[in-house]
């Protein structure tokens, strides 16, 4: 069983996606089995990570901004590929960081993540994209 | 195929849970097939790491803590969600780094690692954690 | 379905695998499943990166030698695994940062790659090394 997902992105931040992924599981009748996600896409990532506390979500992406900080920062000035804009080349050394791939063990027609878990799409552009997430599930 | 393994962990570091595994591939007469690993928490990590100089492991405790240091390191002040404690941040900044789920592909009944390869639960938090890890065969 | 895919690397930098890949699918007649791709080593490590433009590459390559430098610059002094050689921790520090295993949706017989999406090998270490991709098709 395989599905794309769109998720319309606007500027660098975590997108949830939980829900919309449990509500294809249910469409589908999934009981037991593994759930695969691909994020289809160089300068974006997949991640899973705590859904109680939005400020965790902003301390992430700080942190990036701090580790990858803009071509135009004076620290990225041996950066190359630059002209697709400033955050082009930090959104391809982002998410070679962060997860492209995900496998998520499916039971009882749920994923198995623990309680203080999501999955979001961590986009790293400024300007708004549309993004695919293929799934897949067996 | 599916069981939860608990890890009772006492500190930030390396625990290895390769012998574990493959007790439990040997339990369930896995030959071939795919084993996919999932920790259920946002403040440590999975990892497949070298098994044979404990130094490795010391040295990469070592690299993560200087890449993200405690909230109470003034190269940290940015930080919001601080009131779990100093250590609490920077551990889901590594579980972001770091992987959550493994896929493994497994034949003749052991998984496929190389020589030097085992598999490790990645502590990030100070204190005592029980951890699980959601394991999958098919 | 297993394969073992060997791969020859002559120092630090990125190896695309793509190809090989796709012409294995094709020889074992894949049309609809999950492919599983397993680094079996803990000095490389594997990517999903952009396949258009080279410098991304040199680019990538550039950020993680600043990230993680060799064992003999002053600010890895701490680092205690160094008789294998300079590069040798750091690149094990480089293999926990990025992934060891990749999970892709196949359709069609093809991987669901994005358009800007190949494989790619990450040798970490500076001297040649022959190593080996565990590929599982399910």
């Amino acid at each position: 069983m395989q599905r794309m997902l769109d998720v319309d992105t606007r500027g660098q931040g975590l997108y949830e996606v939980t829900g919309r992924i449990d509500t294809w599981l249910r469409e589908i009748g999934a009981v037991e089995g593994l759930l695969t996600l691909l994020l289809r896409h160089t300068s974006a990532s997949l991640l899973i990570q705590e859904n109680a506390d939005p400020e965790v979500q902003d301390d992430l992406k700080a942190f990036f901004e701090r580790l990858v900080p803009p071509a135009t920062d004076p620290s990225m000035a041996y950066l190359r590929h630059t002209y697709e804009g400033p955050d082009d080349m930090p959104a391809h050394i982002k998410a070679a960081l962060l997860p492209v791939s995900l496998s998520v063990p499916v039971w009882d027609g749920r994923m198995r993540l623990g309680t203080w878990q999501g999955v979001y799409l961590f986009e790293h552009r400024t300007r708004p994209h549309r993004r695919q997430i293929a799934m897949h599930f067996a």
